[in-house]
């Protein structure tokens, strides 16, 4: 299998986090250089037709797109350890996290981020209100989340799964980029600690 | 088990046709007024704290909340017919696709309307110029779904999945909120017709 990755972006790290995490050795990696639209040839629209990054290309040519697909795809594989839920109510927890992540503070952020960041005044129609508007919605989140995580360690029950790749991807990206302090959201910045102590952190 | 529902907003109509789907019986279903704000109350916020609909409230109190969680427990509880995929390669597609739908359709028609809608310009910091460039990519994501489901009549594989219920309620919904024209897609159209004669689709 080949994944299509790239080192500075934030989905296939979600990837490469879930490959270690499960010690899979057998993934090739070939890397797509974003800065030079590598991602928007033909040669690449080729293999990955929404022209993102990550993509999984089995041994057969089949191609998945989509971070969550690549990972629900190497769960069937490499069932152990398990990421995704084991009982009806822990499938649904990590999924109702993952979501709520992706819903309430990945989206916010990113499109703060894209309004106002001075890097993407060139690939965005900037809107300064909307983009203040949307970092306040951001805001709001990292204050909910962080009360969510003084409860538990980890976001979905008491171990660790793919709602907290999902989250500390999403935090250790997206609060920096926007100018905010992670250490304003103690129990979000416990949760960084916790995961910057596992090698799938580097990976 | 309680469904939080309203009959006018996108998200519950995915749970409600998954729960047609399972023949499932044993759901009261609960309405919120979000024209009242219902869903901002406290009352509602001790239920659901994202205050959005849907939200499945289980017989001992615990709350899943995010259409796709409450879909993906149900699919535990009631496994036939299956949704969300029984192989591996199968399971990955119908992932791969419900997210393809949700961030290249379901998310730019989305911010299009918020953007350019006049019944939304009280409810959003409305930015014209970035409405149409969402809308843009919109149009292009129809363009290129019309062209897959030329391929096949089902949008992961050659049967109803959860990929169907992602499509049917992101076109059937957003299209025309674009003042778009669904006839302008025929194999979108043809999808849609495709699924308008199941009895699911009224749910």
């Amino acid at each position: 299998m080949k994944l299509y990755n790239n080192e500075m972006a934030n989905s296939p790290r979600k990837v490469r986090m879930f490959i270690a995490e499960k010690n899979i050795s057998e993934i090739e990696i070939i890397n797509i250089d974003l800065m030079s639209g590598e991602h928007k040839t033909p040669e690449y629209r080729a293999i990955a037709p929404n022209a993102r990054i990550p993509a999984l290309e089995l041994d057969d040519g089949t191609v998945i797109m989509e971070s969550t697909a690549i990972c629900r795809y190497l769960e069937s594989l490499y069932p152990e350890p398990n990421l995704f839920g084991e009982s009806a109510i822990e499938i649904a927890s990590i999924e109702m996290w993952q979501a709520r992540i992706y819903n309430e503070l990945m989206i916010p952020l990113a499109m703060a981020f894209r309004h106002l960041h001075p890097r993407m005044s060139n690939m965005e129609i900037q809107n300064k209100d909307y983009g203040e508007m949307q970092k306040n919605v951001g805001v709001k989140s990292l204050k909910y989340f962080d009360a969510v995580l003084a409860e538990s360690e980890f976001v979905a029950g008491d171990r660790y799964t793919f709602a907290d790749i999902q989250l500390i991807t999403t935090t250790d990206f997206f609060i920096g980029l926007n100018r905010l302090a992670m250490a304003d959201y103690p129990m979000i910045e416990r949760h960084f600690k916790l995961m910057s102590e596992r090698s799938s952190f580097l990976a």
